[in-house]
This record gives C-alpha cells, structure tokens and sequence, in this order.
C-alpha cells in the first residue's frame, strides 16, 4: 500500500508520452496527486500545480510518485538530488522503473535514515499461495483482449469510475505497475513466479459483498505466445463473473510478434469464455470494448454499430463514448 | 549443467515412495549413477551397489545428488555430515529440495573452501529470454493432461527411451526438478517469473537438426486452475509439431481441487489442439497416454481399446505396455 496523496515527479521528461503513469494518475485519481514537480528541460506538463518539495509536502503530499519513464535506463544524478530531498523531508518514494529504487545504495542509505519507504511496484513484496479455486463471494469482472495494449486498463479504469458515480460498490484491481500506482495497491503479475500467479490473482480479488464487483485489469492476451501463460492466470485465478473482449481494429500483426496474425473477437470469445468457465461455470462475456483511436469519428461509429451487430453485445469505446454501457450490461446479470 | 556421473544419496529414505528422485535417475539414466549411499535406517535401496564417498569416488561419480525428500522440511545434521565430506573430497552437489543447499551457511562455506557447486534445481539460473514466438527448426513434442501428476515425464521419457533404441535423433527436455536431476539440465519452469515462462521454453528447445524431436515434460494442465498459467506457456513457447494427451482414468477430481471435475480426453483434445496450433499451425495430436495403475490387466486393456476406438488415435499406457506405439505415430508425421 502506498501512501497518498502524492507529489508527482515528472523529471526531465521529454514529452507527454514519457509521463504515460502521471497522466494516468491525474485522469483516474486526481485527489491523489496534490501538485506535479519538473527538472529544467521538461517537456511534460499535467497542468497540475507546480509545485517545490517543501509546498507540497505542506499541502500534505506523503509520497514522491515517479510519473516518467528514465531515459538510458539509470537514475541520473539531477533525479537522484531531488529523490534524496525528498526522503530527507520524510517522503516515500514509488517507482515502476526497471531500475529499482532499492538498488541504489544511496537512495537506501537516505530512506533507512530517514525512515522512508522505497516502493518499487515492478517487484512483488507479498509470498502469494498457490490457488485453490474455491469460490468466493463478490462478484468479478475481467477485460480481456485479441492483443497486448489493445485497451484493457483503461475500460477497467473507465467503468470502475461509473460505476463509483452510480454509487455502485467496485474496486478497480491493479495487475500490473502502471495500475499499481495510480491506485496505490495491487499485484504485479508479470513479476511473480509461475506457480503463484492464480494465487495472486486470488489474493487481490477476495471474498465480497454480493454486489461489489472488481474490476480486473488484464494483462496480455490468450493468443500472444510471449505472455499468454499471464492471461491465463488471470481468467482461471480471476473467476469472473463477466469478461469484456477488447480490441484494436487497425493491428496488422500482434504486438512484437510480426508473424502472428491477430485474432477476431469470435476467436477471443470461443477461446476465453470456455476457460473463464473452468473456473466460474456461470460467466458470461457482457460487452465488447474497442480502441478506436486510429478511426475516425464516423469510421468508429460505423465499426461499434458493426460489431454490436455481429457479435450481439453492446460494444463501445470507453475512452471516445463514456463506459456507460458497459456498467449496464454489468448491471444486468 | 550437473556434471555426470553420480553417487545417489537416499540419507534415511523411510521407504521407496521417498526415493522418487533416485528412482527415476536409475531408471531413465542408470549411466549416470555409479552407486548408491545410505545412512543408518534408510528404507529405501536402489538395487544399485551401495558405496562409501570414496570409493564412488574413484568409480568417477562428479556429483552427490540428493535423491531423497528430506523430512520435516530442515536438511539435518546427519545429512549435512555426509554432504559436507562429499565437497571436502571434490563433489559437487545437486538437489531438489525445497530447502535451498545455498541458504545453508556451512554447506555455502565448505563448498567455496573446495571450489564445489551447489545446484538447486529448483531456482532458476539463467535470464530467460520473453519468448520471441519465431519459427524454429526441428521437431518438438509436447505431453499435455487432464490433470497434473498423470504421468506426462514418464510419457516423455518413455518416447525419449524408445526412440534412442531405434535410433532416432530425440532429447528429452526437462521442465520440473526430477526431470532435471534425471537428466542434468532443464528449465525449472514452475519457478521462473511470469513474463518468461514462455521464453524459457523456448531456451530450452532451440533449433536443431530437421529429424531431431525434442520430447517436452509437461507440466500442470490447462484444466487446473492453479497452474493452468504454466501449461499454458508450455504450449505456446514449446511451438509442438506433436502432442499426446495423457489422462488417468480414475481421477474423481481435479488434484488438490476438490470441487473440480477431471475433463474428458475430448475437452483437453478440443481446447489445447487450438492453442497449440497458435504457435505452430500444423501441430496434431498424435497419440494418447493412459495411466492406469489402479486398473487390472484386464481393464486397461479394455479402457485403452475403447479410448483408441472413441479418439481414433493410437492409446496406450507407456508404462504397462511400452511407448513403441507412440513413437510410431510420431514417426509417421
């Protein structure tokens, strides 16, 4: 668990693109970022409060939240005298470098001193067990996809936030480190070893009221060979009462893989839903949430109604159209 | 790599059942032990000529290998004795405990003091690569079950065994500790972090000769939710040209899953052909593996003649009547 609200560190970022966790904390949590805090030479701006260590820390801001990727792959020293600050003024840090935070003899040297705590998200802190599939109470559901980032956070992110404005009760589920920290907690599946990730996976979704759902993010895909072992722990361990196929229309090949033909939503759901019911004999896949970012508005338009079509469930880009309908068809089961 | 030949520790082994390790690298490997060492009370033998360090020593044994469970999860003083002289006299060690040699402080020291290794072949040593999905040469069959612990390394191994007596060009590829120990060498796959499973299988069946089969150990299923994730890995980075299904007839449930039924030979055919043929678009199901050691003579032959007939695939039981069949329908493709 991490402790909020955070200050968020946007460093020398080149370009927005570089500052894809603080974006995500901005748009998902406001109230936990109370400012942003740049080096000469940012190109990235959230439009947050710039703010110095000291104002932020009076505004209440527990932890400094590493909102950027590093270039080169090291921490450099203009970060480290800022991180350094940070913990000298009783901060924690978190990070979803590949670079640990804890392996920087300095910077570990400054926490112990001071008292503060390196998260490195990347790096599971918890001995998971081994699942058991029982079932448990709550209900869950999972967003699955024909590929690697075809949208799978964001329509977990999108429909936990309407369905917190109905007042339903949910709780978004962080499988991977960007979740991790816009949340504050969660597991980070890629990390774990093999024979613990359904574990994990139970472990991050317990027991419920009835009509609490979790919202679980995904990760990787059935059909791509590099990470669907992933997947798959997610749909067993998950036991999902509802899954979500996501797709990005324009893919010529699967993500890293330029000999591997991406699958259709059929495949998905003749493949998934099968599996998903090994471990949940009732789940059902509600709706259908497409990335439409390289389609025009009418092009988008023109595909969801398409789809909806052939496929007989609501579909919709959360992210252009609002996950309104999603939370409906969740509703309704 | 575990430097062959070895002397088998089985310590005090209180029966057979507790020498599973040894067992198996007399039977699939006799080449590699040269004897056997007991302490007092042991229950187990070998059959193999029980000698003293020294003398397997000079038979050439590299290697102790601790092929024994150890009980009450600690690695005793009675052992440690045995083990310590074993590296004062220039052994290395090997072992598949859960307990680590490497977190046992003397056993670190006297194995640095005589310039020994410690291998646990239950911790990864390599850094493994995220599995690439390309196409590779040679030949590679993968054993896949209902269930966990239905007999895919025996499966394995027999075609392994069987094709070496015909010379034909095979590798039995370990993936779990016994395989591993039989063997020398192997991925430890249940121990290896998420985002690598599947590029560690592909590590360990590079490209090799157009006629060389690589016989793949199985592990888990795609049935069990505890470690469907890992099986899954299997299938997409071991890129099969063949899989034989193996099933245990008698199963009443999913092992260590109460709740959860055992799927026919059916289901497992229909989900991992599929999955498999993700990753390689000609992969068949070649034949099918019966364990069926609860069943008389008379009954298994009667269940293998039935399942042959229902499948239309050659079935046997490795075990009871030799793996000669399987391998024809291998040769055959």
């Amino acid at each position: 668990m991490i402790e909020t609200p955070y200050l968020l560190f946007l460093g020398d970022a080149p370009d927005m693109l570089a500052a894809k966790v603080a974006i995500g904390i901005r748009d998902w949590r406001p109230d936990h970022a109370v400012g942003q805090i740049c080096l000469p030479g940012c190109g990235a701006d959230l439009g947050l409060t710039e703010m110095t260590l000291a104002e932020a820390k009076a505004a209440g801001a527990r932890t400094l939240v590493i909102g950027v990727a590093n270039r080169g792959g090291v921490i450099s020293a203009a970060w480290k005298e800022v991180l350094i600050q940070a913990l000298e003024m009783g901060y924690d840090l978190a990070s979803g470098l590949h670079n640990l935070l804890r392996d920087e003899g300095d910077l570990v040297a400054a926490a112990q001193t001071h008292g503060g705590t390196l998260h490195d998200v990347r790096v599971p802190t918890v001995g998971y067990p081994i699942a058991n599939g029982e079932n448990r109470t709550g209900k869950r559901c999972l967003a699955v996809g024909t590929d690697c980032s075809v949208g799978k956070m964001y329509t977990a992110l999108a429909m936990d936030a309407e369905m917190q404005k109905r007042g339903m009760k949910s709780t978004f589920r962080a499988t991977g480190q960007t979740g991790i920290l816009i949340t504050g907690h969660g597991v980070p599946l890629d990390a774990v070893i093999a024979d613990f990730m359904a574990g994990s996976v139970e472990y991050l979704t317990p027991d419920n009221d009835d009509d609490h759902w979790d919202l679980i993010e995904g990760q990787g895909s059935l059909f791509h060979i590099s990470y669907s072992g992933v997947t798959m722990a997610l749909v067993h361990g998950g036991q999902a009462d509802a899954l979500i196929l996501c797709h990005e229309p324009t893919r010529s090949h699967m993500r890293g893989l330029l000999g591997y033909s991406v699958p259709s939503l059929e495949e998905l759901r003749d493949v998934a839903l099968p599996l998903a019911q090994r471990a949940n004999a009732d789940c059902k896949i509600v709706g259908i949430s497409v990335n439409t970012q390289h389609l025009s508005e009418d092009e988008a338009v023109k595909y969801l109604a398409e789809t909806e079509a052939r496929m007989g469930l609501p579909a919709v880009d959360p992210y252009r159209h609002g996950a309104a309908r999603l939370v409906d068809a969740l509703a309704a089961i």
